[in-house]
């Protein structure tokens, strides 16, 4: 058959390296989708002259929106016979990428596990973006269930799980080389710089946001993630929830826009340390977020880093920040990531 | 707290002025997603060679565009306590804006007068949008309905209110220096100019719309308005209306949209004299317009300006043009405005 | 009335030819949109790198995105009064189009038919995309069952029915002057060439996608497209089928798009030969598409052509190839068309 049925658990071995296909040049167009699905303030993807003013050569892309694209190369060789995105470590975002740039991915199988329940596994897998220079934009651990063609457990199968790193280390996060000082709290809109943000403060960021199915199948489009339970509504209303199930990339996405209400200021995400999607969100759901600031740390005299958590709620705007280990169920997404923000 | 709660009555004072935050480079991107999500088919906004024909150095982008995208500037500042937005008055389209300018916008308080329900009070705002070289773009009065802080009168509190011009003048009219011989009705879709309109005409634009949810949340995030009534069906499933509340302007995008269906040969709004949106639309209502001419008059040999009302309904395709202080209910957008036409 | 009517079947005369109005130029908001609302995955279009290895300027667009674009010029003149969609015959895709093109379009009348009802004809049409050089980018014949503005038999109307091509020749075929041997399976996402396909051969294609009202007006509006059944529900509640009727050329975006899961290689469509929309499509809606390869042809030692006919169902998964003559209810489009393909 020439149709494309992707790997099943069985198919992937420890160290095989995947090149994704398809390519993807991003376009101003994909930066104007990306904002009419998201609705995002951060004021340095959006000027052209206010980056350049800080010394990039134009607006770079939100660092979600790259996450996306390379996420969405990987889809058709990963995501297809999954059942599960079980979590994410280790994401780094790398060189900055501007329209124009042509991000390509490949991937390495990290670590493979089979599941006692004989029908799946946990895949393990590293991938790198890179741009059209080959220079590394975005690299990152990602686990998943998939499931096995055959049911049964293999004979004289060695699990390897390996060991993910918890944090990604200051030392590694690509700080980008701005002219800092031209960062002005009338363009990004918040008056609050690294000095004002306190270790365990709260932050609600008010802005809940409602889903339509239209609004998540094109942006899940626009980075060409195929992933069928996210577009098909005759196989899904026979399916686990009986209606399609959201990529939980437009979660983050949804996330991050929504703290720029509190967050305008970080203007960079460097890192993710780990994301977890704790339920799954659908069509007339509404986004809540709040977050929570767990450390701080100057990276040089001008720019400091932040350990921030973020958490999305579906459908409940009054919440306590909860325990890591006690997700409520309306809980949606649980993320732990490092941004930039501006020493002043 | 770090999260935005905007301003309320208490909060402005006569003759402040509001930098807004977040300048905004507008791209293809946007003028495609404006296309897909109102249908425009206004010939000089989408051929860059019918433009430069014409002397342009590519194709402006359409005044209405250039509206939301100033007004999406000021929203955090102006919008989010507003209960409504009661009228817009003197709005003057200046410099044509093109793909690839950057548009920035401040405001200036201009009137305050508090409301004998002591919980509301109406401000009245200039807005100047200007682009990256300081030229003004866009400039226009509004006034909104603005919650109070606390109940009750301010003391000593004096109210001003401004004397806002009843029309914009034609000497005032930003008119391009353009090659207009070159305006052909095989591009623009219809051979009636200047003399063919006769004062008290009116138009029915005959193409009804229908509005989905996401498609009204798209065009408005794209814009970067973030006012919650929009976009929070788990709010507004207990507030006044139990859905969400289309923006405005987006049905005014509409309407100029329809229009052009009999109004083709208009190829640029100078002004808008006045603005009432006389009842709320929402998801699943079908938009038509009717115009009718009220003046006109010669701007020079070749161009000249007609005023005209657009009126647009919710799901009534048959009607009388309405007497100008009995709208009808359905009845949901009442816009006087002026034109520039060529003349042959 | 200045409102545009169109034309009914009595205003066409054999031999007309009819400019269409509002040349449209292309962006890269366009190509995005049209990814977001299709899914696409054929790599030569979304990668600027791999077309420029390939020998193109930069990445052509979509070839169906094109037919959509200049379709969407002739709506006024052609489709407004039309009732059906009857069918098209010699689609010829000509010079490539890259972002920054303007194509306008003209319409010759080829044929006309008066039907025994006496409300309605066939009208017989080819139309001409051009791009702003003037070079000939799309043809094709398509004919149309247009309302008469009042019933009867014209007097002394004489039929003529036109012989209409069944087949493009293979010499017709405008084969891009491409390096091929630049064509990686890495980057397609297929290791399936020219020599893989058999005569005969069935591709079930597997990816359905449903759908949703937003997207389908987005899509249509973005062709500038206008034709009122699409849009306007507050009248189609009323119509034949109580909701709004999707394009169909929508529906051919989606099947090719869907296609590529089988037929990633087939890098460009070089005709459609015949196309049915054999039932319509409404909101809700799932596509699903089969594949099956009628010929094979080398154009030169390393490009083939094959002759394809693509069907596409709603709800409906799973399918036998049907019989041409006996298309089941929930077949939706009966497509013959021809591709390019590496040999290798």
């Amino acid at each position: 058959m020439k149709n494309f049925k992707s790997r099943f658990f069985e198919d992937y071995k420890v160290n095989d390296e995947i090149h994704h296909s398809v390519p993807r040049t991003i376009t101003d167009g994909d930066v104007s989708l990306y904002l009419a699905t998201t609705g995002s303030r951060f004021a340095l993807n959006y000027s052209k002259e206010f980056s350049r003013k800080l010394g990039f050569k134009k607006n770079p892309i939100d660092d979600i929106l790259l996450f996306h694209m390379v996420f969405g190369r990987t889809v058709p060789d990963l995501s297809l016979n999954a059942i599960a995105n079980l979590g994410y470590a280790g994401v780094k975002f790398k060189k900055p990428v501007f329209v124009g740039d042509t991000v390509t991915a490949k991937s390495k199988i990290v670590g493979l596990k089979e599941n006692s329940n004989e029908k799946t596994g946990t895949v393990y897998v590293e991938s790198v973006g890179t741009n059209q220079n080959g220079e590394v934009v975005l690299s990152y651990y990602r686990w998943l269930m998939m499931r096995k063609k055959e049911k049964g457990m293999i004979s004289s199968f060695k699990n390897l799980v390996p060991k993910l790193p918890e944090r990604v280390k200051s030392s590694e996060f690509h700080c980008p080389n701005v002219r800092i000082d031209h960062w002005l709290s009338e363009i990004s809109g918040s008056s609050f710089y690294f000095n004002d943000y306190q270790i365990g403060e709260e932050i609600h960021h008010l802005d809940g946001q409602t889903i339509e199915d239209a609004e998540h199948q094109l942006a899940t489009r626009l980075y060409q993630n195929n992933a069928r339970v996210h577009f098909n509504q005759h196989v899904e209303k026979d399916g686990r929830f009986g209606k399609r199930i959201i990529y939980g990339g437009y979660i983050i996405s949804l996330a991050r826009a929504i703290s720029c209400n509190g967050l305008a200021n970080t203007f960079k995400v460097v890192a993710i340390h780990s994301g977890k999607h704790s339920s799954p969100t659908f069509s007339g759901d509404t986004i809540y977020a709040w977050s929570k600031v767990l450390e701080k740390e100057k990276i040089n005299n001008k720019i400091g880093t932040m350990l921030i958590r973020t958490i999305a709620s579906k459908n409940n705007s009054q919440m306590k920040f909860p325990d890591e280990n006690k997700l409520d169920e309306n809980i949606v997404l649980d993320l732990v990531y490092s941004v930039l923000i501006p020493i002043k």
